[in-house]
């Protein structure tokens, strides 16, 4: 099967990387980025192009959502499979008379970092049972946690992982606020926050609640909404009546 | 200096312990709990007593916020210094003649959990200088990260914690509610939280940020609304309000 992939950004190189690392062959990796392009052709030794799109089997489109839609149509032909690589677009947006199909890796990719392709999930989801054989073939090979997933799915990851990701990095934000205000250093909560996300690894997040909302402290609800203003209340009110409701309290 | 350490818990635990690695000798252990006391007392080699507590300069009581003003009145005397390991108590709770303190780790301990006491914050006060660089050297004996503190202060570090903590667990339980309803295991999710996490170690959080709300991402934000309700609803709504002020988007 040749594989083309689409985009020189962290997904790309990741895909091309976890592919490569596999034994998989990448026939082309192409894009408009010709120096970063390079630096990736020349670490996985796969030729690349800026102008001459090779014939594939399958063309995995690596770029940001907005842009996906004008990428596809670049591709010819209808006898090829196309995937996207986007979390929240459906496999429709593709504009071309191929097969299409999304291939969607759960991640926050960034090319500095090392990866452990093996624990992440990728979702899935083509027009017909054979393309969906070969992307779960093809995930399967690069990753232990691999899952077919329609479009109306794939809109839960999205907003699952903002409350697990976005929210939680917004809830940082606004400790060192916190903590800024009296000069103590943010990085002292590191341990603590490490040990709170390390807790879930073993035990569900609704066994592993502590904190004054859960306890029914009143007291200690009180005198903290006394020391809290404008949005920071705002979440403290909020989070505590979700807390209590899904406790019961 | 003789120091007696007051209860069997998880910070009784872990301060007896990380005291004896250092080579600081603990007198003995006092409390109720016998069962747990003589564990602790054989690994540690420390003896313990639930009668008959031993002459101290400092006692360190390690129980329950709610426990502290009682157990605090045993300690007979005046010319010994007390301190509380409770976050959210001032040192005048301790109900005795004797000098009054603080001895703060901002740690959640478990007792089964290997600890880097090297890095788990000590928040220290006491009425006079000569007690305050008593508990801050002995501080440093044990961990690298040791600073002074007011009441007033350790309630805002309460409060920074409750922020990074206790709301970001309550975070992934909804995450998980959202991903149990569409029967993805909340697992796919953990690599991603765990980037999240680590990602802070390096960047300040407000740097970090992504998601639609920084994107002003209108069309994602109306469509998770629809997706959401009740609780999540008002969580969703709450979060992205304060991003978006953040960001002043």
């Amino acid at each position: 099967m040749q594989i083309v992939i689409i985009g020189s950004g962290n997904v790309a190189y990741h895909l091309a990387k976890a592919f490569t690392l596999k034994g998989i062959p990448v026939t082309q990796l192409f894009g408009r980025n010709e120096k970063e392009l390079s630096k990736i052709s020349e670490e996985l030794n796969i030729p690349y192009s800026t102008a001459h799109l090779e014939k594939a089997d399958l063309y995995i489109i690596c770029v940001s959502d907005h842009s996906v839609e004008e990428v596809s149509k670049i591709i010819p032909g209808k006898n090829c499979l196309v995937a996207h690589t986007s979390g929240s677009l459906p496999k429709e947006v593709l504009a071309g008379e191929y097969r299409k199909s999304s291939f969607y890796p759960l991640q926050t990719f960034s090319k500095s970092k090392e990866l452990e392709y093996e624990k992440i999930p990728f979702f899935v989801e083509a027009e017909n049972d054979e393309d969906q054989k070969l992307l779960l073939d093809l995930a399967s090979k690069i990753s232990g946690r691999v899952m077919e997933s329609t479009h109306e799915k794939r809109k839960y990851i999205h907003l699952t992982a903002v409350f697990a990701c976005n929210f939680v990095n917004h809830l940082f934000s606004r400790a060192k606020e916190i903590s800024d205000s009296q000069g103590i250093p943010f990085d002292y909560f590191l341990p603590l926050i490490d040990e709170t996300v390390q807790k879930i690894h073993t035990i569900e997040p609704k066994e592993a609640q502590t904190g004054p909302a859960v306890r029914n402290d009143v007291r200690i609800l009180q005198l903290h909404e006394q020391l809290l203003k404008d949005e920071s209340l705002d979440i403290y009110k909020t989070m505590n009546h979700s807390i209590q409701k899904m406790y019961e309290l």
